[in-house]
């Protein structure tokens, strides 16, 4: 699908916590924190996710001019209605704009881009701007050591416009899979129908988030292999033909494994887990924004959206940026 | 967009709870609960969403294959992760098939449809599931008499494939805007980061349902009507063109606007709100389920879906089916 990602935005909070900071949280040494999750520090945000995401989508459109459609691609809602779309659209200023969101948590974002590329495709709207934001900090449970390690609070932003006839931009090849009979891995209980607030067996931490993060890995490490192989195949694209992957930041072992099961030179995975942690649904744009803004991804390079996020889902788009 | 419905489902809670029933809940007269709200009875679920869910998806899929895509529509999930799409493949016995969720309230279905069509016209996908479930019924707060008088529990189901080329059925329009200054008219403040669970701030209303019902009425009717006469000028169709009004089931005055403010003759409106009150997102598609079902709905008519929902945001799609 001819496509152009035409701006790109990021929003880093301002507060650093740091391992020493949250290892007497959660009983561990920094060590042990260092090698579970890989992160040494990560950003703790005290505005909600609609104003960080509105600032990073602010700098996404950069004076552009007003997108068509707004799509919230993040993890975790601002509130369970409206959806959180309505309040970026509200911080932004805007009125009118057609907004929702996409929701399959770590991989919104990779989902939401396939989406808004097919949009674009049939001529439904012309320039989309696709928002990722997470408060990660804000339901971790200090009594599940491993996946309180791991995350963190940020937001990115893209703009899609269709690409001109001179552009070699294209979204060359998307893929996804999801698997419910690893649903129960990765979890956020409450929030909905099933532990209803108002339900008096809901606990706090069916509130919280939790994750068996050894079998989450096990499961992902083999998946993502399989789609990385079979995207190759079909595309007949050769690894060394893939200029960056930008991988979901689940942790320093599952990015580390784009490496050493995936075959990909270390130089050209884009990881930013050990300075910002899992950051949800933001993670992915938000490592792409960051080499995106430090001059490493260039016009024309070859960019593997890649991750795994709870369902268990597998998702990757090959792009042509 | 060439795209075909090519299954229907729909799943009733076999459970009534009537006006009589509530009334002495929410401290209003029967005649008092008629008037405000049109709804005579609504149906209340003793299973969840995704179980919901899965009944409606297996009944629209009626043996003709496992779809290549399960899009979750609903407006409130499951639980905050994963999102209720997975929850609706594991209830229907699939694995690996991708899946995600559109969400954009009592909308979701609307940009689902839209969202599906343009997946289905970039060649993504060749059939797609999309359900919608909703238990209105267990975010009510019964200090609001009006809203709690309103809502209901259902599921229903649909299959997009492509149209063959001797198949009249289209996607001929949609539209859609969202006005944020509206954002707080109707909300559940509770389920996400705003007011999350775990702030000794969030109060149990936060987490119930809550709308000013006779401002979005003001606000909606307008919208709305101002989308229809848009929808039929840029279409060449006239209201008599159209067999079929779906509308959201906001409330009996809401469905009525369409015949008194819309101008539709008054057997082209397709109503359940009497029978089984508002189900969020899972409105539309259960009043096209019912129309379908009862064979007034035949293949070739031309249907407006049509509505709006918390955000504030109205849509409509015309359809030929």
């Amino acid at each position: 699908m001819k496509i152009k990602i035409t701006g790109v935005g990021l929003y880093l909070p301002p507060k650093i916590e740091t391992a020493e900071d949250i290892a007497p949280k959660i009983g561990k040494s920094v060590e042990w924190i260092i090698e579970k999750s890989g992160v040494n520090e990560r950003r703790v945000s005290i505005i909600d996710v609609d104003q960080m995401g509105a600032l990073a989508g602010k700098e996404a459109l950069d004076n552009g001019g007003k997108p068509d459609l707004i799509i919230n691609a993040s993890g975790v809602p601002k509130q369970t209605i409206p959806d959180t779309s309505t309040f970026y659209q509200r911080e932004l200023g805007f009125e009118g704009i057609p907004s929702f969101s996409i929701h399959c948590t770590c991989l919104s974002f990779i989902a939401a881009l396939n989406t808004a590329a097919s949009l674009i495709h049939s001529k439904s709207y012309k320039r989309i701007l696709i928002i990722s934001s997470d408060r990660g900090t804000r339901g971790r449970n200090f009594d599940e050591p491993e996946s309180a390690s791991l995350l963190g609070d940020g937001a990115a932003a893209i703009v899609i416009e269709p690409a001109k006839s001179v552009d070699e931009s294209e979204l060359i090849y998307f893929d996804m899979k999801t698997f419910p009979s690893c649903a129960n891995l990765t979890e956020v209980r409450g929030g909905g129908t099933h532990k209803h607030p108002q339900d008096p067996n809901t606990t706090l931490a069916d509130n919280l988030f939790t994750m068996d993060g050894p079998a989450v890995y096990k499961i992902a490490r083999k998946e993502v292999y399989r789609m990385m192989l079979k995207t190759m195949k079909i595309t007949g694209f050769k690894r060394e033909d893939v200029d960056w992957v930008i991988p979901h930041q689940a942790s320093g072992k599952a990015v580390d494994a784009y490496i050493s099961t995936g075959g990909f030179a270390q130089e050209k995975v884009v990881s930013i887990i050990s300075e910002f942690g899992n950051c949800v649904a933001a993670s992915v744009p938000m490592a792409f924004a960051t080499a995106v803004k430090d001059k490493r991804i260039k016009r024309g390079d070859l960019l593997l959206f890649i991750g795994t996020g709870a369902g268990l889902s597998a998702a990757c788009a090959l792009v042509r940026y």
